[in-house]
């Protein structure tokens, strides 16, 4: 798998210089926005060379060896393609072509020629349909389309430890752009698309020993082994977490024209889910904004959450949420409440914790250390205003004391979306931009936690004796 | 009630030179940051001047009539200032003062006596614990603490048509820098605090008749009169949105310590609620973020929705939105499927609309023409990714097309929400900033759609011979 994000040498199949032809995007992308070591060769009709990219009529004339072939010819070619990789002894494909199994019974012929022939050399396929894969560590992207901006943004952000498995191109976009502006950013990206050979469980398997990955994210529009995700996923204990289309029957059709996927019973992935540990996400939104949790906090290993706010409205509006969420409000001893108020600067030192207008770090710290020091405090729940300057301060204050206490906060600080998310990018402090997010990553850490905790006890990987997964589709 | 947003001369009683002094923020807010025409006075001991507004040692000293008394003065002295207003003959008062009915029994004694002296003389008092009034049309503000850059930013933002009823102080700041970067405005905010006089039914009646508001938001942390909220909002035929705090004990508790609210259930909140034809927000960015949906576009007069998109993912993430909200999936007509295909860009002519990579203005114009004629569609919900810059020109023509139909589109652009909001401001088009956020807000176009047919068919104002309300608090 390692040859799909870090290859010593690439060929694009079907890059020409045609105008709007996909292919020199990925030509480009890779030799001059990526500055690829390697050599990197186009296939095309012609044998011309794009940006930079000697061209040859077949990938069995190119005079070296190749690692990697990228496929964004027409679908009805690419069988002959894959045919001429086999010959040069490729075993690493990305088919981005689309036309396969979500067109109709000639696109599932052709899908067939194409799996007849891995299959018989061994060949490994990344797709069709996809975008392929975007490794931050090497600045490895074969993604077609990309605009240079775009990449030299992403590759100035830095590398991050979050790794993607995402079915769909359209949402790989926005998760570059959406990391661009948070405090965690993305290690590897896999665009699987219709998944004829990798699927999700192996990129989890791959990404689950990978180094240097923390957490995995997936956007999924369809499963179809359930049995491997679970048994691959039960042995990964790494965060995981998966959104899936397709929770409503119309929500499957639309996905499955899309990346030929075959709708599954919203229950029955639940279930897996909890069978392999791998945590539910809501919206797309969390599969960018939840990780940061896991990467920049320590795990909420129980459930009594402490609320702190510098703005009173907010003491309820958490209650609220933390409870709807199956979390609980910390009950303080009095001892901790009388120290509390002795800071001289708590309105209601019993929880949610409402501070006056003060903006004195003492206090700040004092505060914390209390509340972190706590036996009832498993984590805080803190809603600090953006009103001072110091704030940012006392929020990056807030982030060492936890790792000193082993204990996490989410914090949401009750502004505006757009100036949380500039504080957030120009200090790099781990906002959540509202409330109920800031809940949601309380409890997804919890979630994790008690996974981790129960794969700990099992020895990881995969339980025997269970016969779980998707013996009846759609049932 | 004019008088608390257009008032023609002003006391600040509690505004001193003293630092940190609170009233003085509102002198200067008043006199220099608002401009405002009339005379403006000060109340404190030494009878100083404060930021140019004359100062006086009683309300009975200054020498020509007072229309509006805004106090700040601790809760103690209170209830004597209120007699110097009933003897200046002043009916109007905020109290922005806290210290009452939240701060126990001594606080309560105070608030009887400031009621007592307030009804003897036919008062009308805004408070006790709240922020005050801000009217945009006239720039007539008594906000403590606000900073000039926040008031210079609003202003500068100029008038709008949503007018806010809100509890708490703090939620006001959020709504206003919200609202910033939006394409609606604020009309007049009023924050009530506990209310001992003035309530959201009042407010609920002023805004109903007041010419220049659309929509209502409230942000509410108790109920203390259910039939009186019921009632008055029975007679209001415009968008009503409210958040509710304490949908949960813990939240309950926590928001009653915060401005003396009394729990009440909340099932019997929801059911007021749609007694009155008031539409329940799920969360306080809600309250900023959905009233555009009412005011840019028509209001969706069915369930049938057609989704629109050039980024394929979203076909399923939507329906499963849709569905779950209770609406549905427009099923096109042949004829319309032949229509859309005929613009020979549309990859899936079946709804979800899918589009290829396209940039010509008439082929948009084409669509939307076609989907907002059909007789099967009721409203859109458009997906229509920021990859080139004409996307914002498709946008502009799909609000203006939306207009011609008297059909919605909810609008949410598949990008980093900075990125949305950052158009939002500068192009000053529709975009809401999730898939969950435009769904909701077709959702809720519907429910006051479904609530204007029924009040229009009751002939508006209280319906006699019914009796719901809270009899029973916490039951």
């Amino acid at each position: 798998m390692d040859t799909f994000f870090d290859p010593a040498s690439v060929v694009v199949i079907g890059a020409s210089n045609s105008p709007f032809n996909l292919g020199a995007t990925i030509c480009r992308t890779i030799k001059h926005f990526a500055r690829f070591p390697g050599p990197v060769y186009a296939v095309n009709r012609k044998a011309e060379t794009v940006f930079d990219c000697p061209g040859y009529a077949t990938v069995t004339d190119i005079p070296t060896p190749v690692d990697l072939a990228v496929i964004i010819a027409p679908a009805a070619v690419v069988p002959d393609f894959i045919a001429q990789c086999a010959a040069k002894g490729i075993k690493h494909v990305v088919i981005e072509s689309s036309g396969f199994s979500e067109g109709g019974p000639k696109g599932q012929t052709l899908q067939h020629a194409v799996d007849a022939i891995a299959q018989a050399h061994g060949m490994r396929i990344l797709g069709p349909n996809c975008l392929g894969v975007l490794n931050s560590r090497n600045r490895f992207c074969c993604f077609y389309g990309i605009f240079e901006e775009d990449f030299a943004n992403f590759m100035r952000k830095g590398s991050g430890s979050v790794s993607y498995i995402i079915q769909s191109g359209g949402i790989v976009v926005i998760m570059l752009e959406s990391l661009h502006t948070d405090v965690v950013g993305a290690n590897k990206i896999v665009s699987i698309g219709n998944k004829c050979d990798v699927d999700e469980a192996d990129m989890i398997a791959y990404y689950g020993q990978d180094p240097t990955t923390e957490v995995i994210a997936m956007y999924l529009e369809d499963v179809k082994d359930g049995r491997k995700l679970i048994d691959t996923a039960r042995g990964v204990k790494k965060p995981m977490l998966a959104f899936k289309v397709g929770r409503t029957g119309e929500g499957a059709r639309a996905a499955m024209s899309h990346t030929a996927g075959m709708a599954v019973d919203d229950r029955i992935f639940d279930s897996a889910c909890r069978q392999a540990g791998i945590i539910r996400a809501q919206s797309i939104a969390e599969l960018h904004s939840l990780p940061k949790i896991f990467i920049t906090m320590p795990p909420l290993k129980g459930k009594r959450i402490a609320v702190f706010t510098n703005s009173g409205a907010f003491g309820g509006i958490t209650a609220d949420l933390l409870i709807a969420a199956g979390l609980s409000m910390a009950r303080l001893a009095p001892e901790t409440q009388e120290r509390l108020k002795a800071t001289g600067q708590v309105f209601n030192a019993a929880n949610p914790i409402d501070l006056g207008p003060t903006i004195s770090m003492q206090t700040f710290r004092d505060i914390f250390e209390i509340l972190l020091a706590s036996g009832d405090v498993d984590g805080l729940l803190a809603v600090p205003s953006l009103w001072h300057p110091v704030m940012i301060e006392v929020i990056t204050e807030l982030v060492t004391q936890c790792h000193g206490h082993g204990k996490p906060a989410a914090i949401y600080t009750p502004n505006a979306v757009a100036k949380t998310i500039g504080y957030r990018t120009n200090h790099q402090v781990p906002l959540f931009e509202s409330p109920e997010e800031a809940v949601r990553a309380l409890k997804v850490s919890h979630q994790h936690y008690l996974y981790s905790l129960w794969k700990e006890a099992e020895g990881l990987g995969p339980k025997e004796g269970e016969n779980y997964g998707f013996a009846s589709p759609g049932a």
